[in-house]
C-alpha cells in the first residue's frame, strides 16, 4: 500500500506548502506531491505534525575512511603546518585500517550523514590494496566494504572508483600511497568494469562512477584512457582539481598547461564531469569550465579545515557553472554549514553581504539549498534532490519547534534552515521511501558507534 | 543538601577525568571538584552516565533584540549589499518592537543560548527610548525587560548599558537611531547609576557594565566622562571598535588618530576594556592593546554574516591580547562554531593549518575552548568559566553518544567538541547550580517560542 506523508510543511518548487502530501509507493517511488486529496483512500496516512519535509541532501564528495582521523589532526605536532603535512597522517590512517575497520568507519560516517539529512553520498574511493601494496583476491574488496556500509545504514551511494598512479610529476613514489595504486590503466579498467557490473546487480540505491584522483596522481595518457571509457558508459567522472597552489605549478611544469586547460584538451570538461575543490583558478579556466557545463564540487567545511582557500563561487555561478557540495574529510558533517560557508566566505573576502543573492535568478537561500540537493543529483547522476512523481522518495524532516527556526514566518523558514539551523533539528530521514532515521534515531546507532569506538581504541592517539 | 554531580567525564584543568564529582551547595556554589570521595554522605548524588560535564560557555556580546531579525536580512532587496545597508533594516527592527516584545525576543535569544550551553550573556544594550525618541518614565525600562528575560530563562546576564550620542563625525542625525540616544553625558550617567544600584539589589546572576557604543557614536569628551565613571566603579567597559574600514577613516578624519590610539590617549585600554570586533587594525594598534591588557571580543558567526572581515587572532594572541567570543546579531547561536571559525578563518587566509596551535603554550582545542569560557569571564567580570571551589556552578553536559563525538578517545574528545560538535549534543545546563535545561529541554520552551512566534507574526516579513 502507498504511504501518504502529511507534514505540517512540505518543500516543493522552491517553497513550503501547508496541507500538502507526499505519496510514496511500496517500492519507494514518489507517486504524487500536492494538496492533500480527500478522496484517496488506498494510501496509509503518516501524519507528521510539527515537521517540515524537504528533499534529502546530497553529499557528492566523501572519503569515508577519513572519519577515523577526526580529532587526530588538529595540532602541529601530529599533522604539521599545512595540507601536505596533513596528508602524511591521513596516509597513516589509510594504511592502518583493516577491511573490517574500513566497513566500521564508513558506517560511522554514513550514520552521521544520515542523521544530518544526507540521503546520498558520492564516495570517492581510493583504497584498493593491502597495507603492503599487494592486491586483495577481489580487487574491489574495499569498495564493496564501503558499499556494504552504506547499505547497512540505508544511505544511497555512488561509488566513484578512484585511479591513483603516482605521487606526481618527477616525484618518487610515496609509500603512504601504496594502498591506492594501480599502475596499469587496462588493469584498472578491468577491475572497474567488474565492479560496475556487480553494482548493476545490486539495489538501485547503489550506482557507479569513476574518479581519476587528480592531474598530479594520474598522468595524461592514463587519464585519457580511463576517461574515454567513462564517457562511453556515460558515467559520472569526478576529479580533485586545483585544491592547493602547488598542484597548479606542477601541472604547468609538466604540461605547460593549467589543470583546466589540460582537462579541456583531453575532452574531460563535459556535464558528466565534477571538479572537486577548484579553488585556485587561473585566467581563462572559468570560461572553459562553463563551456563544458561541468559541476564544481565544493567542500567548504573541509577546505577551511585543510587551509585550501575560498572558492570564487560568485564568478563560477555568473559563468553558469553548477556547484554541488561535499563533506570530504568528515571533519564536520553538516551539509547546511557547507552551504552557508560558500556564501559567508565570500562575504569575508569581499566585505559585502548577500554576495550570491539573485545569481542565476534565485534568492540566496534557494540557491544554497539547491547546491545541497539538485546540483548534487546532477553531479552524481542520481534521480533525487527534488520531490517529484516518478523519483525515489529521498527526504528528511525537521522539527519546527527547534529553537533555531521556531516561530519563523513561512517565507523566512528556508533562510533560517540554511543560515541558522544545525543537524540536531533533523528528525526523520528516508531513502527510497524507507525511513532510515526515526525521531533522530537510527536503529543500528548503538552498534555502529560501538564498532567505531573499537576501531578508535585500536588505532590509538598516535597514528 | 549539597548535590554531587557525577558525570562519566568531567572537564577540569584542561582535560577530562573519569570518576570525578562536582559537588555543589544548595546556594549554587561549587564546594569541591575532584575524585569521587567514598566517605561523603551528606551530598545527594546526581549520576550523569553517558555525559561529559564542562564549564558553561560565556557569550560576551549579544544584542538580543536582533534575534527578531533572523531570516529577514539575507537578501539584497531587504538589506542591501553591505553592513551599512544592513543597519537600516536592523534599525527598523529596533523601532518596531514594543517593550513587551523586547522581552519576548530576548527570552527567545536567551533560550537558544541556554540550549547551546551558554550560561552567561553579556548584553550590549542600546535600546533606551520609545520609538518616537521620548524617554520612558523609567529610563531603564527596556534594560530591565532584557534582565527580566534572562531571569526568566535562568541565564546569567551582564547588562552593559550602552551610550549612543550621534550618527558620527559631521553626520546628520539618523532617525533610525532615535531609541538609542542620550545626548547628555551627565544624564546618561545618572540613569546608568540608577540601574547599577537596582542591579546591586538583584540576584547575583545579574551584574552591570558600561558600553560606549563606538568611537563613531560617542564623541571624545563624552567618552572620557563616562569611561572615567566606569573606571571609578571598576566596571567592565565594552565598545565596538574597528568593525568596518569606514570607521577607521572617520576616526582619523575627526581626531587624526586611529581608534586604538584614540582610546589609548583617553586611558581606556586597561584589563577592564573589551574591544568588540577589532578587525581592521592599523600599525601600532596591537602593541597598545597588548600593553593595556585588554580583551578582544570576537563574533565570527556574525562577522562573517555582516561581511566584517577576519580577525588577526594569531597576531593578537602572540602579542598577549586575550580573546573572548560573542554571538552578537544571533544569526547563529553556536559558541563552538564561533570558536572554530577564529581558527579556520585564519587557515583560509594563510593557507595553513593549526594556525593558533601552541600559542600561549596551549594546544589548539584548549585555547579555543578557553576563548569560549575563561576569557569571557575575564571580559565580563564574572566568576565563572572554570569549575573551581567557591565559584558559581555554571556548567553544561553533552551526550557522549552524539554522533559527532561518539567513540572519541578521551584525549581527542575536546578536539572533537570544538571542531565537530553542534549544539544538538548539549543535554543539561546549570546556572548557579540550578538546572535550567534538562535533557535538552527548557521548562518554558513552548511558551517562549509561542510568544516569539506572535512577535514574528506581528512584525511580518517586511520591516
Amino acid at each position: 500500500m502507498n504511504i501518504s506523508y502529511q507534514p505540517e510543511l512540505l518543500f516543493v518548487d522552491g517553497r513550503f506548502h501547508q496541507h500538502y502530501a507526499l505519496e510514496v509507493s511500496s517500492d519507494g517511488t514518489i507517486v504524487s506531491v500536492g494538496p492533500i486529496a480527500q478522496s484517496r483512500t488506498e494510501a496509509s496516512i503518516h501524519k507528521l505534525p510539527g515537521r517540515a519535509l524537504l528533499p534529502g541532501m546530497i553529499d557528492i564528495h566523501s572519503h569515508s575512511f577519513q572519519r577515523a582521523l577526526r580529532g587526530k589532526a588538529e595540532s602541529r605536532r601530529r599533522s604539521g603546518p599545512d595540507f601536505w603535512s596533513w596528508r602524511n597522517i591521513m596516509y597513516r590512517c589509510a594504511l592502518a585500517l583493516t577491511p573490517e575497520e574500513i566497513y566500521d568507519v564508513a558506517r560511522m560516517a554514513f550514520l552521521e550523514m544520515a542523521l544530518a539529512g544526507i540521503t546520498t553520498v558520492g564516495e570517492f574511493h581510493y583504497l584498493h590494496r593491502t597495507p603492503t601494496g599487494s592486491p586483495y583476491d577481489d580487487p574491489n574488496l574495499l569498495a564493496k566494504q564501503v558499499i556494504r556500509a552504506a547499505d547497512s545504514v540505508g544511505i544511497r551511494i555512488v561509488l566513484l572508483r578512484c585511479a591513483y598512479v603516482r605521487s606526481g610529476f618527477e616525484l618518487s613514489p610515496d609509500p603512504g600511497q601504496i594502498r591506492f595504486l594501480e599502475l596499469d590503466a587496462e588493469k584498472f579498467l578491468r577491475d572497474a568494469d567488474t565492479l560496475r557490473n556487480e553494482i548493476a546487480a545490486m539495489p538501485a540505491t547503489v550506482t557507479f562512477g569513476l574518479a581519476p584522483h587528480s592531474v598530479r596522481a594520474v598522468p595524461r595518457e592514463y587519464l585519457r584512457t580511463i576517461s574515454s571509457w567513462a564517457h562511453s558508459h556515460a558515467l559520472p567522472l569526478h576529479m580533485h582539481v586545483a585544491e592547493q597552489p602547488a598542484e597548479i605549478d606542477a601541472c604547468i611544469a609538466e604540461y605547460t598547461l593549467t589543470p583546466f586547460h589540460l582537462l579541456d584538451q583531453l575532452g574531460l570538461l563535459t556535464p558528466d564531469f565534477t571538479a572537486i575543490h577548484a579553488i585556485h583558478l587561473q585566467p581563462g579556466e572559468i570560461e572553459r569550465m562553463a563551456l563544458g557545463k561541468i559541476t564544481v564540487g565544493a567542500c567548504p567545511t573541509t577546505e577551511r579545515n585543510l587551509g585550501d582557500g575560498i572558492l570564487c563561487a560568485d564568478e563560477l555561478i555568473d559563468a553558469g557553472v553548477s556547484i554541488a557540495l561535499g563533506t570530504d574529510s568528515h571533519t564536520q558533517t553538516d551539509a547546511l554549514e557547507n552551504a552557508r560557508e560558500l556564501e559567508s566566505n565570500l562575504r569575508l573576502r569581499h566585505l559585502q553581504r548577500a554576495v550570491l543573492d539573485g545569481r542565476q535568478g534565485e534568492p540566496l537561500p534557494a540557491l544554497l539549498f539547491d547546491f545541497a540537493t539538485r546540483s548534487g543529483a546532477r553531479s552524481l547522476h542520481v534521480d533525487t534532490g527534488t520531490l517529484e512523481p516518478g523519483k525515489p522518495a529521498d527526504f528528511f524532516t525537521i522539527d519546527l519547534s527547534d529553537c533555531a527556526i521556531a516561530g519563523s514566518l513561512p517565507e523566512e523558514l528556508l533562510t533560517n534552515i540554511v543560515f541558522s539551523m544545525s543537524p540536531g533539528a533533523i528528525r526523520d530521514v528516508a531513502v527510497a521511501g524507507k525511513l532510515i532515521v526515526n525521531h533522530s534515531q537510527h536503529p543500528q546507532q548503538v552498534e555502529i558507534i560501538e564498532a567505531f569506538r573499537c576501531v578508535q581504541q585500536r588505532l590509538g592517539a598516535e597514528l
